[in-house]
């Protein structure tokens, strides 16, 4: 069973699609961009154990420092620069690469303790505060940084360093009477470990994760009672003194663990650590079984948790998120399209969150349903994360933007997870691809392939002393059709299943397969159709539609998709708004029309910006009048006299309508310039 | 100049109204049962200062001990009591007040300290958390008792303790290098220092009031730095360390001391709060006179905030407060209608306090638009906070109810605020129907009378050695015909001005004026007419209207209002619901009838219950299915295709509709039993 991080080597992407420029982006620009940043930061040489005056600084989320995570900056840039380089040679991405880890190496306690905050600033305070400190996060990413780097380099010189601080972790943490019984105040080791182990085989890294997992949330796992309370008291801290993350004390739901996750209802706190958490839960379930006892309560959980939150706690745009002051969900149904409405957060990394775990998830259950958010995700709340040019990135992606929260992209931030998280995943994004088995339990081997994604590429599988290879070949997203073409020297039995998107109104196999039918969203092409059609097309027609929240949202608005693709205004195409469109009003039953625009010369000279298909709305939109208070009797009550045929809505059209209203993708807003005024979902005429 | 709580006297409630019922229950049952709740609490006996159990209890909301304004509950018990007695004896009664007064007076330190907590439970630390521990808050309300128990009884038994208090707080609050440059966390001594200054004349009363709302907020005031921060510096605070209704820390504009309030753009924080500060800043105006320089600022602030409070934060009931966490304001337009939907709070205190605003507001300036506000918040938002028997309350009152917060009064509250604040408000509400101003300046004197509410009552206003008596008859608010009758012995030119409400379509004077029209809502009816008309007759036809919050508030729904009744539904009439009508869409286009529901005798035997006209909106209603998500094609996606011409909102009328939704009024509201399912608002048809 491989991981996404391994697969994606079997990947090769082929004629320019989305993906593959945006690949190219990162290659050319984005690693060498953010190698720059690292050392302008100071992260780069942070591993010297050198003081830097930053360190000094208040923190901006007391009581977090704000270099507290410079480790996992320098670890997934080289996890990211480590796929790249499997793809093509760079002397300076090499070289950053070689140094950085000789740094690493340097930097380690002669116990494999192997952290920097905590060696250079507070270094008799390890362990001390799992709960909000970072030490297991920054682990995690040294962890899956040295997967990389021995799968890109044949060497353990990153590994070895980092295999004798985990044999640190797993003394330290357990339950032992002597060990801590505690767990990382932020998941990501235990999806780290759990890698580790499919790569090493050592139990106890198995045995440490499966740990971390299980006696996350107890509430009497120390001493009787909550860890994060044992752990505060002993710190000193006082009762009322909390994070400026916690609304309240003992805000534990926050980093999950307010109760052990299988008790757990409805998907709650910081939305990155509920990712990397459940993505770990998920590839337990996959390692250890379905039908252990403990993977039957961890199956119904995850699928309790992704209910709640694909259904009632995920935006249009795959985003999830709705809560500034913790970075993560509100309540059910909660989800206002932007900071003045009552909030919208929408992290980039969440959304990467939300594609790892739909990953995982596929691979206990091949279901249409995981791999449709995992591929709105993808075109829509991540690839909104990073500018056409490689060097922009958001790390809030409101749905519509407003004065103080304008619809733009920056150069870094000093919380910088978001643009290596970008750049990691575009690295192996092959593996998100497709998904295959190689059964060679009998005499004949077979070999099947579940094709989440489509795009231009191709997917070869040793096999036989052979390789069987699957390419595909369409302009996904733009474009519906995608062209398949089977290579198989020896007639391995191959199986290829088909993903049909949800949203997908019709679609056409040809030549066709009579009583092809989505089983959980995948047809399924057998040997004999393969043998027979080594090459075939599906046509999948990408029409326009409105699509709106649930009504419980309260979001009485409708905004553009087609195909996988979310759509948004953005005052560069609708130069008349002031208001970032908040007044406007769109009749759902207009004529929308489509455009095809090409990457643009005048695009920044380090690319040549990205294609797309635009959409019109055409007389289909006006704007509220200005005072709509003006035509209120009483304050703020519009009065709709019952008995009248008239519009229920006096006050409308008092401005000029909009004759065409243009949109773009959401994901490549705030790539031309203008205002920064952006909205995705439109206030729906009444 | 009066105030409503001394003016009240003048007006006695004639024939059956709901006003005049309302103050019959609290005179025979609410101010006895909120008596026994008292002494049953341990609050009545609470100035024998000795130790409670409950004093060792944790804080339900730290830092605040649960007891800490046992002391204001037991003044505005009295204030109440003290309104009732003047209009009837009541043995019980005045025993009780008397009783009270002796414990106070028994209660105070030798240098005039008088407070419970800071007596018994804390005696070193007075004065030393003025931000979150209501020493002043307590203070302020032993004053308004004072004032009340003085104007009843004539003598100075609770007035004395009172002043020699308020002599202590003079001395130790104040600009002097030696005196503490602080003011209240809550406010409420403002308005009764300035109170007890118009009746008294001790021009330190004004002075230290004005300190109060000049120096709140002041950045510098203490040794160059806020207040509160160097008051919490001094107890040892941790920097981190804050208050549960805190979301961040030092979040002063939970208490609107986070800049000058000339300075402050929007209306932020704690209602109750801010309602009693700035009923204190328009009274400061009233007195300092509108053309001084800081009444100016002080105007243009109140003007700023009472704007941005009743067009961007107030719900359709008048009540205010989005936010449980602080029991206050939102952003702008963010009303949800339940806790389920992101927060509803609208305490009945700060509903209490729009209208004390409102009243002061009118003074310095006739506008309908205030008295239309003060009126709304009444017959809504206030009245719905207590049962027609008199004996349960509504502290936080939602205009929809959720499964963890049902439509249901309850017997008392630990923090005890609202039940006496309605019964306070009773006793004085003659005070708000009507101002009257007196000419005595010239050699014939003059009377000027505004009418803001109307019901059944008769003015006395004395003069000349005798007395002109203006009487209303209605049975306002169910019927808008008003019959008025001057009988003015002395023939004293007599003005009255009849409010217009802004919601009135149209309206009818008779016999009529030529030429009159509304002036900033209000027409005026000058000496020559009433001299002609001693009896006339104003009607305003009370017809059904749908009503909407402003759109940016996202609610798109529609209310049922008549007059100044806003309805709700509930399931007592409903039987059907079982989802809070969460689900229901209306038709604002379809049929309304009234019906009148006369008091039943089935009502507790305490009382007849209340007469009401309930509204029944005919086939105007359905259900939306139970799995709305079932048409989505992609989680929580509905498309809507653009091209059709069908239903835009395909899956609605899978349930039967609903033939009769009836509706009654919202103050009206959990009087008969049920499941605890109610609404205001119900989600519009598209």
């Amino acid at each position: 069973m491989a991981y996404p991080q391994t697969s994606f080597s079997h990947t090769s992407f082929s004629s320019p699609t989305f993906i593959s420029r945006r690949r190219d982006v990162v290659y050319s620009t984005t690693l060498l961009y953010q190698l720059n940043v690292l050392k302008s930061t100071g992260r780069y040489d942070a591993f010297k154990l050198e003081w830097h005056l930053c360190y000094h600084d208040k923190p901006d989320v007391w009581p977090v420092p704000n270099h507290l995570f410079w480790d996992s900056d320098v670890a997934k840039w080289i996890e990211g620069a480590c796929y790249f380089l499997l793809r093509e040679e760079n002397p300076t991405i090499d070289g950053a690469v070689k140094e950085l880890v000789a740094m690493i190496r340097s930097a380690q306690q002669a116990d494999g303790y192997l952290n920097i905050h905590f060696t250079v600033v507070e270094p008799t305070k390890r362990f001390t505060n799992l709960r909000d400190l970072h030490e297991l996060y920054n682990a995690g990413h040294l962890i899956e940084a040295a997967l990389a780097h021995t799968q890109c380099y044949g060497n353990d010189l990153l590994m070895e360093p980092v295999l004798k601080y985990v044999d640190l972790l797993c003394a330290t943490f357990g339950p032992g009477p002597e060990q801590k019984h505690g767990y990382p105040g932020h998941p990501e080791i235990e999806l780290a470990l759990l890698r580790l182990y499919g790569e090493r085989k050592n139990p106890k890294h198995l045995t440490l994760a499966e740990y971390f997992i299980a006696e996350r949330g107890n509430p009497t796992g120390q001493d009787g009672r909550h860890y994060y309370d044992v752990e505060a008291e002993a710190r000193g801290d006082r009762d009322h003194e909390r994070p400026v993350y916690y609304p309240k004390r003992r805000s534990y739901w926050y980093q999950q663990a307010h109760e052990p996750i299988v008790s757990q209802q409805t998907i709650e706190g910081h939305s990155v650590r509920a990712m990397y958490l459940l993505t770990a839960v998920a590839d337990l379930v996959r390692i250890e079984g379905p039908s252990s006892l403990k993977s039957a309560d961890r199956t119904n959980a995850l699928q309790r948790l992704w209910r709640n939150m694909t259904e009632k706690k995920m935006y249009l745009t795959g985003g999830i998120g709705a809560q500034k002051q913790w970075e993560g969900f509100g309540i059910d149904y909660f989800l206002p399209s932007s900071t003045d409405e009552g909030g919208c957060y929408a992290e980039t990394c969440a959304a990467i969150g939300v594609m790892m775990l739909a990953e995982r998830l596929l691979q206990l259950d091949l279901d249409g349903k995981y791999a449709d958010i995992m591929e709105l995700c993808f075109y829509n709340a991540v690839m909104t994360g990073m500018a056409s040019n490689g060097k922009q990135f958001t790390y809030i992606n409101q749905l519509a933007s407003t004065d103080s929260d304008l619809s733009r992209r920056a150069e870094w931030f000093t919380c910088a997870c978001c643009p290596p998280n970008v750049t990691r995943l575009l690295g192996y994004i092959g593996g998100y691809l497709w998904s295959f088995h190689v059964d060679e339990n009998e005499k004949s081997k077979s070999v099947a392939v579940d094709i989440h994604m489509y795009s231009s590429a191709t997917l070869s599988i040793p096999i036989n002393d052979s390789v069987v290879e699957i390419e595909q070949s369409s302009n996904w997203p733009w474009e519906g059709k995608i062209a398949f073409t089977i290579r198989n020297p020896t007639d391995v039995a191959t199986t290829i299943k088909l993903r049909i998107p949800a949203w997908a109104a019709t679609w056409q196999l040809s030549p066709p397969l009579p009583n092809a039918h989505p089983n959980k969203g995948y047809i399924s092409l057998p040997p004999a159709y393969l043998n027979a059609h080594p090459t075939f097309h599906l046509e999948i027609p990408l029409l326009a539609r409105f699509v709106s929240p649930h009504a419980y949202t309260n979001q009485t608005i409708v905004a553009l998709a087609r195909g996988p693709i979310v759509y948004c205004v953005e005052d560069f195409d609708n130069p008349w708004v002031d208001d970032h469109f908040k007044s406007l009003v769109l009749d759902p039953s207009s004529r929308v029309t489509e455009r095809a625009v090409k990457a643009s010369s005048s695009m920044p000279e380090e690319g040549e910006g990205e294609s797309y298909i635009g959409l019109t709305a055409h007389n289909a939109a006006f704007r509220m009048p200005e005072n709509a208070n003006d035509e209120q009797l009483a304050p703020h009550h519009i009065p709709l006299e019952f008995a009248s045929d008239s519009d229920p809505t006096p006050q409308i059209q008092q401005r000029p309508g909009i004759e065409q209203l243009h949109f773009i993708p959401y994901a490549l807003r705030d790539n031309r310039g203008g205002k920064g005024h952006m909205r995705v979902g439109i206030r729906r005429k009444l």
